[in-house]
């Protein structure tokens, strides 16, 4: 009795030794993408408001924890959740539009007309939906959008969960939502002031492209930016065909063109930059702007190849991003971007170790939220940040037998091998269902609507 | 009951006038690689003795067969099962063992090492059911392998009821399996003559490569194919370097020494043939050579690019293949294999529309068996053809919304949305869930085996 009686003391004083947490998520492996890169074997995170309490060894987690509700995976990866640093979400509607194109074909004979013709409210919110549907469970937890009526897909975004970096786009011929830059602009604004103090929502201004906008436009969309310390989105020398005009107009590079005219923001994210000369890098790198790899996009439109490598020498904070699913790439597969990009960077030859399986998971990461300047919040797991996670399974054929774990998840394992999926401590997909948005009802309204878009492109 | 008696009599007579059927399979979409490039809506295959009996619109089949069985997928996109054109099938459990390293660093420092320790016909059994698990999973129904203990592999394929095009390895210096290349041709002749008449197994002698073997050995390999009309598959201008000491010896290419000393066999297939020499291309055109195209390989092994537009231009048979997942792709998925090669043809722009979804989707089915000379067999539906079949679901977001099914098929499905793989009449895969292989059993025995392995490494 007196034995017992001690051991009941001894397991209450234990509990009342440990810490409150909301959840605790246990792996067989924990990649953390710190600063140490440091992998945790059996390891576990405890999460409480949204945030990350602490990572290390499970066994320690548990007894220093205790949690409402556990996730435990021991087959599986722990890793940050995958940051699409570049994107345009609603464009899943028009998935697999016109394959096989050139960029200005792509945009001019395809994707304009059929935009002007059916992207609207209704359009956006039901095309976000079934992006996010599909970057979820594929263990995307932050994507960086830019398109139309973006308070629409804050909306949307916030309803399901999911973490965005939404631009408001503003571009120099009508667009779907607003027929002037100037609207534009001033609806961007309103767009940033409504979502700015958001927890999901980091909202952004998204100047289309330097050959789609004045010097003016561009220099207030910087500066409005930078007034409410927001990020300044932009598609930038994409193509060597769309850097012609601007260097017949101006006699400069598209980037010299932005920094003369005060148009790089303090957070400016330069989408693809293929063709950014090598004497254009050190305005990277002073400008402190992130630069989003899209190697999807840039191989399918023919576009060109970005040189990573280089970029990674200079410091240059790179992301990565799947772009928009219309022709440019046709899914928002991040597992596929890593491959890609690590493949990519080799197909030259030279340095086969200049961009590694752990660089491109770096850039789909904690690197990816440097190029947008949220590496303090979110991109690791690190006590203190926003809790962004997601667990991987390792028990398909094709990740078998284990090995290292970066090898693995870039080059081995699948976005179909996703199976849980928290944001801001919340569990939104849990063993590859997702819990905020109704797939079925969405993969409905998507037909409906692609048929509807179908049937205008014919006419 | 006058009128009950003629609606019975029709009945039966309706019944009488089936044909039999072992199996019909149908889908919302089937998807033909016939020479017309025939695509059938709500479309079944009729099957009976391993072979097609008719492909239609299901209402058709329907009314004219008669099944034993049937599997049903209106959500699905039915279509010939894939053709894996070169792959090491057994180096599965070598996966992940060295990145980021050059064909020759990783060959030299790493897999012949880890080959020569560990490679026994143990080894070779379980890595072939480990690939083949996930190769079958991902809808390849037919796959090319060189490696060692082919007798093996021959009959763990046959046990699967897989279809394997498996060539015994010839090679200058001691293999795991044989000493010699002469004790190496001879077991392969004895494996010729043992499965040459193997419904499911095609037989074939497989020098490793031009800079490996003497031009002897060559030469006696290629006579060898031709006696028993086998194919003759080999490794050719994988990379630059290799082709170096072969010009330093001889002054030739390897395509051109091959040829001078009657070393092309009349079902020659060239794996890689990244370094093929333009002038050398009318030789693969005049002896029918099959070329592998292998994308992840040759970008992940920094070795180059095959110039997959102007092969195909001059009408040179392509294939598509993973080659080893052991650093050289890390896995046998022929899904990613197709959107890599349309994207890697684009990547330096130039005709955006040279290497189509559709044409790289006919590489992976049809234009691989060609290279394999087996496109009387299999490759497509067609009645009379063997009945290798895959159907893959189309209800993932990442497929939503449906469009054109080549590019659906290449650029937005996944291995992991087929459902069913028939081969030769049989359901191996049904629902995702294989029935000739144990699973469970093969993962643990890999994990074992890899075990051993890494210990080897360290020692």
């Amino acid at each position: 009795m007196p034995r017992i009686s001690i051991s009941v003391l001894l397991f209450c004083a234990t509990l009342f030794a440990q810490k409150p947490a909301d959840l605790i998520v246990s792996a067989g492996t924990v990649v953390t993408m710190d600063a140490q890169y440091r992998v945790i074997p059996n390891g576990a995170v405890a999460i409480r408001g949204g945030r990350i309490l602490a990572a290390g060894p499970k066994v320690e987690i548990e007894q220093s924890y205790r949690a409402k509700s556990r996730i435990g995976r021991p087959d599986a990866i722990l890793l940050p959740g995958l940051v699409n640093a570049h994107t345009h979400a609603a464009m899943s509607l028009l998935r697999g539009l016109a394959d096989d194109v050139n960029l200005d074909t792509w945009l001019r004979q395809y994707i304009f007309p059929a935009e002007a013709r059916n992207v609207d409210r209704e359009f956006v919110r039901w095309g976000t939906r079934l992006a996010m549907l599909e970057m979820l469970l594929g263990g995307t937890t932050t994507y960086t959008d830019m398109y139309y009526f973006e308070d629409e897909v804050a909306e949307v975004t916030r309803q399901a969960g999911m973490r965005g970096v939404l631009g408001q786009t503003v571009i120099g011929f009508p667009a779907p939502d607003f027929k002037t830059p100037e609207s534009a602009l001033a609806a961007a604004e309103q767009f940033i002031l409504k979502w700015k103090n958001d927890p999901l929502v980091t909202p952004a201004v998204a100047p289309h492209a330097v050959y789609t906008n004045s010097p003016g436009t561009l220099r207030a969309a910087a500066q409005m930016a930078d007034k409410h310390g927001v990020p300044f989105l932009i598609h930038v020398s994409e193509t060597k065909p769309e850097d012609l005009p601007v260097h017949e107009k101006y006699n400069q590079t598209a980037t010299r063109l932005l920094a003369a005219n005060h148009a790089i923001a303090r957070r400016s994210v330069f989408a693809h930059g293929v063709w950014i000369t090598p004497e254009d890098r050190p305005l990277l790198v002073s400008h402190r702007v992130g630069v989003v790899h899209c190697p999807s996009s840039n191989m399918k439109l023919g576009s060109g190849q970005m040189p990573l490598a280089e970029f990674l020498k200079l410091g240059i904070h790179a992301g990565l991003g799947p772009d928009g699913p219309a022709g440019s790439n046709n899914d928002f597969d991040m597992f596929e971007e890593m491959d890609l990009a690590a493949k990519l960077a080799k197909v030259n030859g030279g340095d086969l170790n200049a961009v590694t399986a752990r660089t491109v998971l770096e850039m789909a990461t904690i690197g990816g939220a440097r190029s947008l300047q949220m590496d303090k919040e979110i991109g690791s797991i690190e006590p203190g940040k926003r809790a962004d996670l997601i667990t991987v399974s390792t028990l398909a054929p094709h990740a078998t037998p284990a090995h290292d774990p970066y090898s693995l998840l870039v080059y081995s394992l699948k976005a179909a091998d996703v199976q849980d999926v928290v944001v801001e401590g919340r569990t939104i997909v849990r063993a590859r269902t997702p819990l905020t948005l109704n797939a079925a009802e969405i993969l409905k309204k998507a037909r409906e609507i692609r048929a509807k878009v179908d049937a205008s492109i014919r006419k």
